[in-house]
C-alpha cells in the first residue's frame, strides 16, 4: 500500500497509454457530451474540426483510468477537492494513443488531521505525435503511513 | 440556431436534472476511475465516504451531458479550451438527483476571428437537498451570428 509519504515532490511517472477508437469516443459522448462533432462522423467532417474528436471530459476520464489502474489502486487515496487549470489543447481524434504522464508539484500534511496529507501533480495526456493534448493539475488527499510497531 | 450573441453576461439558467444510480456510477468507474469506492460497493461501505460514491469526473460529464441536450445542441459551439477551479464539494451518492444550473459570467469576441466569440460560464450540479457537489468555470467558443441579408 502506498502512502502520502511515496508521492514526493518532483517525482515524475509515465503511467501508461491508452489507444482511442471511434466507437469508444461515440459512446461517451452519446451519454455524456452529444455534440455533434463527437457523436456523429459524418456531421464531424463537415464541422470546425475536420472530423469526429473526444470530449474533453472523456480525455480527462481517460486519464484517470490509466492513472488509478498504474498509481493509485494501491494507495490510501482519500478522493480529489478539485483540479486547476484544465487545458484542452489538442484534438484527440479515432487512432490516437494517449500517454499518460505527471510530475508531483507540491506536497503537504493536513494541518487539522494527522492522519492525511495532501499532494498536487501537474498531468498530462500527450499523443502518438508528442503533442501534449490535455493537461491539469489536481489535489489528491491521501492517507498517511500509519506509525510502525516494533 | 444559437450563436455567441444569445448567451448573455449575466444569464442564469437551469439545465436539467439526472437522477443516477448505483450502476452508473460503477459503469463509468470501472472504465475511467476504479478506485474502490467508485466500484465496490462493499469496499466503498467500509472506506473514507461510506459507501458507494460517483467519480468525480463522472460527475463533471454528468452535468456536460444535460448541459450540452439543454443548451449546446442548437448552438454553434465551436469546442472548449478549458476549465478553471473545478471543485468537488460533496459526495454524490446513488440516488442522487443533481440539477445543473449556470450563470454566464463573461463574453468577448474574437480579437483574431471576427466569425467567433468566447464566454464564461459559472457551473454547478445542486442535489435534491440544495447542496451544491460541483462546480467549474468554463469557457467556450460560440461562432457568431452571420450578417443577415436583406
Amino acid at each position: 500500500m502506498r502512502y502520502w509519504e511515496d508521492f514526493e515532490v518532483g517525482r515524475e511517472t509515465v503511467h501508461g497509454s491508452h489507444t482511442i477508437t471511434a466507437e469508444e469516443i461515440v459512446a461517451f459522448a452519446r451519454e455524456y457530451d452529444p455534440q455533434a462533432f463527437h457523436v456523429d462522423a459524418e456531421a464531424a467532417a463537415a464541422g470546425p474540426f475536420g472530423g469526429l474528436i473526444a470530449s474533453g471530459w472523456q480525455t480527462a476520464a481517460i486519464y484517470m483510468g490509466i492513472y488509478v489502474r498504474a498509481e493509485l489502486r494501491d494507495a490510501a487515496g482519500l478522493g480529489s477537492p478539485g483540479v486547476e487549470e484544465l487545458r484542452w489543447l489538442a484534438p484527440v481524434r479515432p487512432g490516437d494513443t494517449l500517454t499518460a504522464r505527471s510530475r508531483i508539484v507540491e506536497s503537504w500534511p493536513s494541518e487539522t488531521d494527522p492522519g492525511r496529507g495532501t499532494m498536487v501533480g501537474e498531468n498530462e495526456l500527450v499523443n502518438q505525435d508528442g503533442v501534449v493534448v490535455m493537461r491539469f493539475r489536481a489535489r489528491m488527499h491521501l492517507r498517511r503511513r500509519p506509525p510502525q510497531n516494533g
